[in-house]
């Protein structure tokens, strides 16, 4: 971060129902102030996530009361969800903008931003030599962490589950997760599910993935190789199941036959 | 079960809101069936627990329409739930009743036991000779694990929790358990806990079952001597406290100051 | 072992095919001597057990040619296997014997140490105030660890088996192993069992021993309740069977309907 | 799979002795089929891993009775074993062969597939871009594996061993194993002994590598850097031995002096 | 504690060099003051131990000046060590003085307790129906896990030592550790020793004892019958040796011949 | 090492004070004589690390009385230390030395070795193409164990700390160790202080090597991704703080902020 010019960071509120989370916590925003840079939080922006105004100034921010003077002061705006419909007008050419945007989905979004020539960077594309997701990896941990703790949930009678206790008791036999794909999601959830005491079942194309899972699950986790024999044969005896494979194409962790059926 | 007079066995539906267990499960009902006795079974009896009717008949049992028929024709009725207001009435001089009673907090219920002479045991009483209570046991077992997935529930946003994971993922700080007694329900409340990775602390007044808790916990579980000052220290950074005491006097897990209060 | 009398204690090679035992080590030989006793082992007792002669007499006993002379001289026998037919003419009245018995099986035997009047205690008969068996204790752990070796090697197709590998490898199914008692046999099977890889359940009657093999497996072992329900259902999936029950009656680990079958 | 020209591929059933394995699983054949190529099976195929025949048809495979006919009408034969010499005459300009071969020691194998002028692939020598070998790999897992369970039994008495348990139990030393090499082989064969219980010994000339194990295994392996030295010392006091070195050149484990005396 | 007549308790200063506990922590002070009793702290009482006079005062303990005025007005004084000589002089007839005695190794503390008739209670004598000593099992906790601390310092070399890393690191030989009895002490040195990566072997009499230890360690401790033999075998390769048996006579965890010698 | 010119090796005593360690060990020393080279050792130089001259001679080394012989006949030198100002006049044109350097810090050094034009090598700039360090990996390894028993010391009283005893004991809390860096010595430094019972918190600021070690701690180590707020939070509470960060630059594994101030 040294050496660079300094530039105005900007943090909206996120306007997306059910988004809790924000764009940059107080550690980052230190560290940005600290090389020298200009930060602006909306005020409120770290509500969801349990951050106050105050947190933010304490590390050198500055709280900005409107959504609109974050995005027409800052030279970078800092978001967590792609931009809403109402929050293209914000746009301007040459701001800088780093967020989620999942463009393949959302064909007016990538109109816009071309139209206006926003430079938008996406989170989920950003990718290291190494071939790993460094902004995505971190998402899909606590994908798989908390997919067991959902799948608990719904498998309680209350919630219109049949009654499974995944952790089961002494005497009493553990429910069945069965896992697509061995990747972040995928051992995440399984370190979850494992830790409860579950009956976890792990399936992934990759080979090498499988041995490494099982030299660090040290053999608390089953592993199967992806096949529809087998997917289909496992799938029937779980009583949870998680999805942690990525769509067909290279990098994909589960085999599919080519007729998309697994049976 | 072997050399006893044969009898019938009444296992009548719960009928307590959001009471979804029964009684007797399969397994036992066909051992109860091969001793010889005659098991009546209530139609639907152990829907809300995923069996079927046909599940208990492939057993021996006879599936019974009414409950008021369970009640006549049983010389013992086993139930999950003290009987209702509405179940008194098919008391009757004689019967023998299983069933958690949990009298101290229903006059009415020893009222109306007493009064028409019904031989009543109850599940919580029943204890062994090393005093430990063999038909609380599995109830205990099951709450513990049961109170961290509902408390992890709950610390979710949407919720009204503060958004706290408990699992934690790397680079980010998991949740705080506190656990007030290391008995049967904090133990398996620890169980889950570690396992799902949260930062765990368990308080018990004695050093004897916090000693084998190291034992068994192998250095995943904090341990800590029961006084009000370490639970005033503790439960104030614990994002989820689960109480695994039970009521003060003898065989109490925890150490309350007289006066009530903890601080 | 001190304040006693000093006596001769004997040692003679077992004669019982297969049987590779060897009633004393030099550990305990060398005990014996320290207290004052005179030890003598019959020349070649320790062979099957890679024990040399030389082994004893360098802690102190005497080695001696004949099993007579074992016999005639010592006050007491020390021996694994219960005395067989051409051992009898050994018997003499005041001989103590100390010697796994089983006299429930062998009438004759019964009968010889009677009529001569030899005081002979049988190991498999020892028991603590607490109610453990001390000698047969070690015997059951052996048992129970080797039960896996064994049928991991009867398992392996040049052996008649059906080519399953306990252990698996990371992409296939390990083997299941279904363990009926959760004792010294099952415990210990367990163990073994478990650090294979195999996939392990554990079937017993007592719920605190259940909840105990909970605590020490750490989750890596599957209890189930003994039921006629749950032993018909567990042993049809197993690939494995281990029967670690002692006889019906007080003390028994696996519950059986009374008619002898379990389905 | 998908995207290639449908092809015909035949599997033999093995004929060489003790040979239980077959090329190809059902699930394997159903990704095959589903990827519209045709399967052909020959009768008995599976039978020595407990695959019938009727498992490959329920997947879409053709039986069929003579080997001849499998491999004359194939377009590609996948075997386990090398072609033994019986099986040569099969051999036809154009046939695409998948076995393993290890022709290095097998002249006569050569000369033929050479003159005859089949494409024969070998598996043991498909590597991929990170060097290692993905069709070695589960075979040096699965040998690994079975090199403990193997040598468990040749300790016992009865198999010429000098009756050691690789286990132990409490109050007895447990066996000594000693690895050479740390790779697929080692480390599968380490989990297995250490799961057991023994006392577990793993040499390799990889510092790295020994890092990596230390990390998994948690300190319940010992790891020791290969020299003559510390294999002479450790070898000598090894209950069992375990080779899993490759031959000298790149890629080796473990250290040998240039005359190939270890001491 | 409720119920009792409110008394005086008074905690000297401890006065024995190097000695830096406190007899009371401010936990139990306040148990103590909640119950109704009057808690006298000398002041600095605490300092050895981190604990401020102003922690005391928090839960009502009031701070004394001089060790004479805690002396006199307290009618039960609590203390770490024995009365040293200087300490004499402030006993007094009816005093009730909690502490560790030792007395069998000081003729004059007996003769002094005995002629000003003090009711003393020798923490080390209290003992629990099960047979278990209460107040010094948290000693032999601390004794056991810190022997482990103080031998890996006195291996290093500038200590003196040989230079023995206890943890080893890969590839290099860790340090061997042998424990002399598996109670309190032996089990919490074996739970640092193993925890730190060393070699670890305990040896001990019972055989209950170690078959729990070997449950709970899950194999990661090795555990030997006590005997003459077995001790001088594993001695000879200790790298560090922790005794945690006590004297002879019931209760003792290892065996050691009549004439007192191991070989 | 085949296949090289026959050279003549020499190991001179090291001469810093406190080193006690020795450039080549006897497997080592075999190692080089097994393939022809001659190896020269001063007398005494293993003594520190408790290596006879004897065990040199018997795998084929020379001792030699005084260092200067050493240098003057070695074509290859071999030592832990950088060469202190003594050592320089052994410097002659052509001479091979291998050792630790450290140059940067040592500008008379750097002068000497270019004046006299020594072929010079450190071990600390080895570097492999995978980015690691081979020779400075064991030294971080064996530092980073080392750390938590040196830091466990001077927690004791006596030794000028606080009287935390890391290893905490039921019912006390542990002490709270933080290590700033995830690489071989901090790695090194969590495998000892978790084993050991303590509270561990680990910041770097490479997500993955946090995911790793999240995978391979199974839980017992707490990971915190590094910034200049993380480390001020968890430094404040710690016990012992472990430094395993290497200097600013490409490489490092924590983040500090340009002003050089962590807060």
């Amino acid at each position: 971060m040294e050496g660079t010019e300094p530039v105005i960071i900007g943090v909206p509120k996120e306007i997306k129902q059910d988004e809790y989370r924000v764009a940059a916590a107080p550690s980052g925003v230190e560290a940005l102030c600290a090389a020298g840079h200009e930060v602006l939080i909306q005020r409120g922006a770290g509500a969801g996530s349990g951050i106050a105004n105050e947190a933010y100034q304490a590390v050198g921010a500055e709280i900005v009361e409107e959504a609109e003077s974050v995005w027409s002061r800052a030279d970078m705006v800092l978001k967590v969800k792609e931009p809403l419909p109402e929050e293209i007008p914000h746009f301007r050419e040459g701001l800088l903008l780093f967020s989620f945007l999942h463009l393949a989905a959302n064909h007016d979004l990538v109109e816009a931003l071309a139209r206006v020539r926003v430079d938008a960077v996406a989170y989920e594309t950003i990718r290291l030599p190494d071939g790993t997701f460094p902004l995505l990896a971190p998402m899909s941990e606590i994908a798989g962490r908390m997919a067991i703790q959902e799948g608990a949930k719904y498998l309680e009678v209350p919630e219109g589950g049949r009654g499974v206790l995944l952790a089961g008791v002494p005497g009493v036999e553990a429910g069945t997760v069965v896992i697509l794909g061995g990747g972040s999601v995928g051992k995440n959830a399984a370190k979850v599910a494992v830790g409860m005491g579950a009956n976890v079942i792990l399936i992934d194309i990759d080979h090498r993935q499988l041995s490494y899972l099982d030299d660090v699950f040290g053999g608390r986790l089953k592993t199967l190789a992806s096949s529809a024999f087998n997917i289909r044969e496992t799938v029937a005896q779980a009583d949870l199941l998680v999805g942690g494979c990525t769509s067909p194409g290279p990098g994909r962790r589960c085999w599919f036959p080519p007729n998309g059926s697994t049976g």
